[in-house]
């Protein structure tokens, strides 16, 4: 790989009162393998940058040069190595900029899939001078060319971690704008009314006051309700985003594992009758309405002098300190001891932050006993499992407030707390005759850290950090 | 999935003397995921056959219908599932019949990587009436429709499990043809040959003999020379294609792992001073000078009472049966004994298809000791690593004969043997004056055999083998 010579990256600070808009122009060609890793019919590269073209025809042999056709189109011809020798036949595909997703000038070459080829074709590229992209990279670029704002960007890497219908919905809604849109005209109203403020400043002088104070703060409380509803939507983001953590709970031969396999309708467990089988926290992935549910078999809860049990016992409490539902398994065949008043105080320490279901298991197995308020089931027959279906999906949905965006990214709520202190710092103002300026200061701190959900506000940090999640190749 | 109605596979058998040719005409549309399973930046869903443009427009908004637009052009648009909802933001490229990869009526839309995403757009094709391809199936219609013959079509399948320089060549080259123009031109040889005696056939009753019986004789020992260069050329590509099996066979603490970690440069086996630590087999792949080299670590040879350790001296004798090369480990500070006996009896038993290297470990702790013929290394140190290197890659390398074509595929080795058996009876028959239908017969047997290697002369049930090893999507 040659060193990269050619990247120039210019800042351009531009301070505006607390603004700080950094502007980047990226001079350098990435080259990264856009497909996943593995075997499979094909396998894409992806080129970006002023050079794109010029590196790509330096391997590609087709009817015409890359840089000599027509923008989207597609080219067959083989791609031939530095010694000469062909690496593969592919298919070319031309994206000029600013019609690529980079805005920049683009190539895609589709090879046959497997990693050898793929990698020697990348492995050339980057010998002619291109960089290997960094992860997020080209969506970066993306971004600082004006295609997606910040919360799009952000949606193209939740749209590739989709695993439910519901985390795929809202990523695609937050793909195509929807929070944008919003975020933008929450902006707009908090711009218009910060300029009234403004505007009766520069008439201060002459002791004008023309606009009337108790607008102004009922625009202020719309905006706060509107960014309160978001935040509180982020419950159901991270559940649409993330899945619903549900840790099975109880004592040993309960029947935790017998559980999980029913639901996963497969041995994913080895079930036994000997107590403590279960050494490792097993997790299982179900979808059930839409709604990922991730599943913890933990070890059961008591004492032990084994070792790799006692491990598994501290792994399963710290699993319920992160559990979204907690699903606590009782068989009433079996005395109320030492380990069931333990696992009662272990997750009672956890029943503000996760839901509780109570299960009584084998329900096959008793005549007539019942717990109250629990769900009986039996794993054998299958009975009450639908009922634990509908209690788990109701312990995570319910009314999703405003137009129904919901917040999935946490980066996004923190954002709109910190907006929702700033309204509140500006009402309290108002209420108190405070002068415009101090009102109008909150008001533009309010406008900052709205801005920084859709990246007209931000920091090379903040960038770094978002797209050093992404994948490489993206 | 609706019912795959439009199905009709018309077989047209024809017969000539031999010869069975079948012509599939393939008139549903198929679909599949062509890009490998995971995450990535991009994911490929490939549709392909008589409604492929029909079945994509059903869920592509883009400024124009596909079936609109010119061939090899890409097109952005939105992809709209069953809902109404949008699945996701989509590129799409037409390729029209001929001119796309399988012959037929093409599309592949591009969308953002991911499992959720691309199997929501596939599933939604398939809905719209496609099938689901089978493993293969794309390039298996390459195949039916001239696009490729059938050695190219294998060397497709190869060329994606390419794991090294020289599997890399060896079927690209098959892929570009090599192969298929020397069986080619060996057919047309042999079709010239056999034509004369059929010429002759037709005058025998004249008593016309225009032939010289001494030339079919020298053109039928050409042909079978070079054929017989392709099977020899076989060792070659089995190793190009597969790697070098290499097993590491030696006493428990001899430094069978500590040789794989250096080779390595890394940790994969876990090292201790307790003999009899590795009891699974091991294996790691290591590329020299271009070659794979499939690295296998067994369990030390020797007597043991522990189960699971048996086990794995079980494996390792297991192992060595199918190695081409052997390490012997020996550490010329432990005295011959009986395990040492053991492991010289059981590795002779594999010196006839395995080359044993022996190479004398440790060689860092002993002054003076010396066993002959072997090399001396040092996992420590690295001290004598390059030349076990050397000795590795010689151990498989030679000169390969004819024009450099390597048969990598063991059917087509099979085949070239077939063919030798039949012209070494043609030949037999010749010498022994024996009529010329019975030469031609013998040659015809010839020329259908090396047919089925580029696959002008096929079955379904050859076609069913070959495809059936693809992956899915190609």
């Amino acid at each position: 790989m040659l060193p990269c010579l050619c990247k120039f990256i210019i800042y351009y600070f531009k301070q505006f009162q607390e603004f700080t808009v950094s502007v980047f122009v990226e001079e350098d060609t990435i080259a990264a393998i856009a497909t996943p890793v593995g075997e499979g019919g094909i396998a894409v590269i992806r080129i970006s940058g002023p050079d794109a073209l010029a590196f790509a025809d330096k391997g590609f042999r087709g009817k015409a040069a890359l840089s000599a056709v027509p923008s989207h189109t597609i080219h067959f011809g083989e791609f031939i190595g530095a010694d000469g020798g062909v690496i593969d036949q592919v298919v070319a595909a031309t994206f000029r900029a600013p019609h690529s997703y980079t805005g920049e000038e683009t190539i895609e070459l589709s090879c046959h899939g497997g990693l050898y080829v793929s990698k020697k074709i990348l492995e050339t590229v980057l010998d002619f001078g291109a960089r290997l992209a960094g992860p997020g990279e080209f969506t970066r670029r993306a971004f600082l060319n004006g295609r997606i704002d910040l919360a799009q960007a952000e949606a193209v890497s939740d749209l590739i971690r989709a695993r439910s219908e519901q985390s795929h919905k809202a990523s695609m809604e937050q793909l195509e704008g929807k929070l944008s849109t919003r975020i933008n005209s929450l902006r707009e109203q908090l711009l218009k009314t910060s300029g009234l403020l403004e505007l009766e400043l520069d008439f201060s002088e002459e002791g004008l006051e023309f606009i009337d104070k108790t607008n102004i703060i009922k625009e202020i409380e719309s905006v706060s309700s509107f960014v309160q509803s978001l935040v509180d939507s982020y419950r159901f983001g991270k559940v649409y985003r993330e899945g619903v953590k549900v840790v099975i709970a109880g004592k040993p031969n309960v029947g935790k594992s017998s559980l999980l396999n029913c639901l996963l309708n497969e041995n994913r467990a080895i079930v036994t009758d000997i107590p403590g089988t279960t050494r490792d926290v097993i997790e299982e992935n179900i979808v059930i309405g839409g709604i990922l549910f991730r599943l913890v078999d933990t070890a059961g809860i008591r004492e032990s002098t084994d070792i790799v049990e006692s491990e598994g016992i501290r792994r399963s409490a710290a699993e319920m300190e992160t559990a979204d539902v907690i699903l606590r398994l009782a068989d009433p065949t079996q005395v109320f001891d030492d380990a069931d008043a333990t696992l009662k105080e272990s997750i009672s320490l956890h029943s503000d932050h996760a839901r509780v279901i109570t299960i009584q298991t084998k329900s096959d197995l008793v005549n007539g006993v019942r717990i109250p308020n629990a769900v009986a089931i039996s794993s054998l027959t299958g009975a009450g499992l639908g009922e634990l279906r509908l209690q788990l999906t109701s312990a995570v949905t319910g009314h999703v407030g405003g137009d129904g965006v919901v917040l999935t990214n946490v980066r996004h709520r923190d954002i709109c707390l910190k907006a929702l202190r700033s309204l509140a710092t500006a009402k309290e103002s108002l209420l108190h005759n405070a002068s415009n300026e101090l009102v109008s200061l909150d008001l533009q701190a309010a406008l900052i850290s709205l801005g920084e959900i859709v990246g007209v506000v931000t920091s090379e940090d903040v960038l770094n950090n978002i797209f050093g999640s992404f994948c490489i190749g993206k």
